[in-house]
């Protein structure tokens, strides 16, 4: 058994050996840009604790994990041309670097090379691997399709469940499938995989409620990244949906009259109508409720509690829970 | 043993049964948009007709079949983003009517759909076919990349060698891929399989060939499309290439000037130019050494002779020659 610390390096030391064809260069430089910004490689990390979770250590979990990591890089490549993004963590993105063009096919070619590394699987539960992927795969593209019809209606018109469906397509689905990636890996039975998939699922929706409520009450220093950033764009949110459906007339009034203006103190403003409806208080126990939903599909998952430590520290890593 | 026309007919039937979701509406729309334009559906015959060059149909050759059509229209909904194709096929293109992230997205979730159909095959040989298949779909990529960087230089400055392998990695690789993964569907050994693989290249590049001569000197009635198109948007096609070769330098510099205008008699001008430095003789050789490499490609395959007629044909017909 390993700690994330510990799979985290392992992973980024087989992850770094990889390299694409250095010809054409426009097309493989625009794939290395996304890849050499970096990122925290939770996802493979979460095929690796699947996988010890029931066995030791494989080293197809590694190539499973090399797949989930290079989809998440490409849905992040084709998701900024999309939302037209100049930056990503600071720097600009592939395409305003290398062109719409290069990015779009930069993505293909990464998509294609996902494939290349699940391929390298045991066959014994290679059709397994490639099925429990593609459904998760499929998802995130539904999840952000809807994600895209959302930003174009009014907050109002959002449902709650509709939100959580799909922020649980566009983000969480792959955090579970990578987990049950590695547990198929790892032997486990159906039973236990669903209960990972189900613990990758709802530590991923409750994390996302933390990523909102800390980007509007979060200490900015700590955070690091500006208060209010999502107010101020206007981005559909869990509490800006909660909000609507929690504030009394009057408040709904300014809320929608805040989402049409942008006065100088507008995060100030929105942030006094969320907590005056209490969305804030609702944000932490929602949050809560999630994880413990996600703590119960651990308890449920048939192997000695030891070895279900690592998960646990991940999940409070990531949900910010003292222990 | 089917023949061409039949093999078509048992394809659509199975192709048109496949259905994606209707939710995302958007993305969904968008990629049966580019399906429902049509098409002759080659390359998935070409899987059928491998897999019968050495053995019954077998229904994993129509989900191979199913994949690489999925594939060829998922490259060409991205194709006409990165070219900003109003139209195809005198019909407005995907990304027109559902916009340009929807288009994005929807060859995306095509791309995947490719694999869930790739890994239907029997796990005997899921892990070749998979291979197989995504060589040629990441050298498509390439192509690509490769025809956009070429787009942007003086046709001068592309050598012909460099335009060959392109064009064969853009539209040879996948047609000759198709006949492999039909092969190993059919059980054929290494050297069989990459004799049928040179043989489709071959024929795929004696294609490309005859496409760019029939664009310059066809029958517009017969061809279907406006004479000289290629040659009104300074397309770098072979004819264009080799002629910059061939020419003496008065011609050259007339090639050059009429490329940086466009006088009313540019496609007669070229033309011009064409047969004084016998392009069009150098095309019509060329194809048929193309051409002749495929029949030699085809005759190195041990089956019975018999068992080639179909493949024949459709050379034959494809590269409209009489028999």
């Amino acid at each position: 058994m390993h700690s994330f610390k510990e799979l985290i390096a392992q992973f980024n030391q087989y992850f770094d050996q990889q390299k694409f064809p250095e010809q054409p260069a426009t097309l493989y430089n625009s794939a290395s840009h996304i890849l050499n910004m970096g990122g925290k490689r939770i996802r493979p990390v979460l095929c690796l604790m699947g996988n010890e979770l029931f066995n030791e250590l494989n080293p197809d979990a590694f190539e499973a994990g090399t797949a989930v990591e290079l989809f998440h890089n490409f849905t992040l490549l084709h998701d900024d041309i999309m939302d037209k993004a100049p930056l990503r963590r600071g720097k600009p993105t592939a395409h305003t670097v290398y062109g719409e063009s290069a990015a779009i096919l930069a993505g293909d070619v990464m998509l294609i090379n996902v494939y290349e590394h699940l391929n390298k699987v045991n066959a014994g539960y290679k059709q397994k691997i490639i099925s429990v992927f593609n459904r998760a795969a499929i998802e995130v593209c539904e999840g952000q399709q809807m994600d895209m019809d959302f930003e174009s209606l009014d907050p109002e018109a959002v449902q709650y469940d509709d939100y959580v469906n799909m922020i649980g397509l566009k983000t969480s689905v792959l955090l579970a499938a990578s987990l049950q990636m590695g547990s198929i890996i790892g032997g486990a039975g159906d039973g236990n995989q669903q209960h990972l998939y189900a613990f990758g699922k709802n530590v991923g929706i409750a994390f996302q409620i933390q990523d909102d409520y800390l980007d509007a009450f979060g200490d900015p220093e700590k955070f690091g990244k500006q208060q209010g950033g999502d107010i101020l764009v206007n981005k559909k949110t869990f509490l800006l949906l909660k909000a609507f459906e929690l504030c009394n007339p009057a408040e709904k009034e300014q809320l929608k009259k805040l989402l049409t203006s942008s006065p100088d103190d507008k995060v100030n403003k929105v942030l006094d109508v969320f907590s005056s409806c209490k969305v804030d208080k609702w944000a932490e126990k929602e949050k809560e409720r999630f994880t413990q939903l996600a703590f119960n599909n651990l308890d449920e998952i048939a192997v000695l509690s030891a070895r279900k430590e690592p998960l646990k520290e991940l999940a409070n890593f990531l949900l910010e829970r003292q222990q």
